[in-house]
C-alpha cells in the first residue's frame, strides 16, 4: 500500500481545488490520504517567497482559481479574504482535529466556509459554523488549540514538509516523491497507482 | 480568427517543455501562434520572484521537468545548464530571428542545442551550432543582436508581455486572457477554441 500525504494549509488559495477534489479521487483509486496541515508561511519566508508582495502573481492567482474550478467543476463564487487566519489559529484546530481524526471533516467545511460563506479562517464565526456540526463545542476546541501541543504539533508536521523538500500549499507527497500544487494531483495519483510515464522509464 | 501568443524567455527550464509541444498543438488546433521572447528576469525582479535564491523550489522543478517531459514524451536527459544567457545575446539574436520570420526555428533547434546538447545559451558554440543549419551568418547575426533595435525590441516585447500581467515564463495570451505554465498550455489552446468551461458559464 502506497502512502499518500496531502500538505496544505488553511488559508491556501489554491489548496481550497485539492480539498474539494481528492477525497473523491483517493475512494477512486482506493488509496488512503493522510490530511497533514502545516504552516506554509514559515517554509515559504525560509524559501525567500513572498507572495503578498507579488501583485501580478497575486492578481493571476484568483482567475487561474477561478478557471480552473470551472475546469473541475468546483464551486466558485469569488476570491475569499486572503490572507487570512493571521494567528494560526484555524491551522492550531486542525492539529487538534487531526490529533482526534476529524481532520478531513473540519477541513472541508472550513474551506467551504472560506470560499463559499465568505468568512474569514480562525474567526469565532468561522469557529461557531464548523465546529458544532462535527459535534465538537467551540470554546474546548479553542482552549486545545491554544495550548502548547498543538502549536507543537504544527511546527512538527512542517518539519515534515520541510524533510520532503516542500515551499508551497499545497503538496503531495506519495512515497518520498513530492508534488506541488493541485496542477499536480492527477500526477500525484498516478505515481500513487504505479503509471507515472517516469516510473515506467526509470 | 482568436490571436495566440506565446511569451517565453530563452533560459526558462519550463519554456522547453512549451517550446517542444505548442507546435504540434497549434497546427491540431488550426491555431497560428506569435512566438514572443521576452525578459523574464527584468519581470520577474520586478514582482519579487528571485527564483535563483529558492534552493528548494528550483531542486523540486528540474525534478518536475523530468516528470513532465515524460508525461508528454519530450525527450530529457538531464537538468540544462542554469542559469544560462547572462548578457541576453541568445534572446536578442531572437529578437532579430522574430524581425526576420525564423524565430520559431531559431527557439527550438536552441532550446535543444541547449536541454539535449548540454550547451550553454549564448554562447557562441550554441549559436555556431544552430545558426548556420538556418542559413544564417553567426557573425552577422550577432552585429544585429547587438545593434541599438535589437535591445530596443527585447524591451518592447517585454513592456507587452508587462502588460498583459504576466510575470513568468512561459505564458499564453489568448485574447486578452492570460495563462502562466506550460501545464496551462491545454487550458490557452481550449480558451482559444471558446471550449473552456469558464467561457461558456461567463
Amino acid at each position: 500500500m502506497r502512502q499518500f500525504d496531502f500538505f496544505y494549509f488553511l488559508g491556501s488559495g489554491y489548496a481550497y481545488l485539492s480539498v474539494m477534489r481528492i477525497g473523491a479521487m483517493a475512494r477512486q483509486a482506493g488509496i488512503a490520504v493522510r490530511w497533514r496541515p502545516f504552516n506554509v508561511r514559515t517554509v515559504m519566508a525560509e524559501n525567500n517567497i513572498a507572495l503578498r508582495t507579488q501583485v501580478a502573481k497575486v492578481s493571476y492567482m484568483w482567475r487561474d482559481v477561478a478557471r480552473r474550478a470551472a475546469t473541475h467543476e468546483v464551486p466558485f463564487v469569488k476570491a475569499p479574504i486572503w490572507p487570512t487566519d493571521a494567528d494560526l489559529l484555524a491551522n492550531r484546530v486542525a492539529m487538534v482535529a487531526a490529533e482526534g481524526g476529524w481532520c478531513e471533516a473540519y477541513t472541508l467545511a472550513s474551506f467551504k466556509a472560506w470560499y463559499l460563506e465568505g468568512m474569514a479562517l480562525g474567526d469565532r464565526a468561522h469557529l461557531e459554523h464548523v465546529l458544532p456540526p462535527l459535534g465538537k463545542d467551540v470554546d474546548a476546541v479553542v482552549a486545545a488549540a491554544n495550548a502548547p501541543s498543538a502549536h507543537q504539533r504544527l511546527k512538527a508536521e512542517t518539519n515534515a514538509a520541510r524533510g520532503h523538500g516542500i515551499f508551497g500549499s499545497p503538496a503531495f507527497v506519495v512515497d518520498g516523491e513530492t508534488f506541488w500544487g493541485d496542477d499536480r494531483l492527477e500526477e500525484a495519483f498516478a505515481w500513487a497507482e504505479g503509471r507515472h510515464r517516469l516510473q515506467q522509464a526509470e
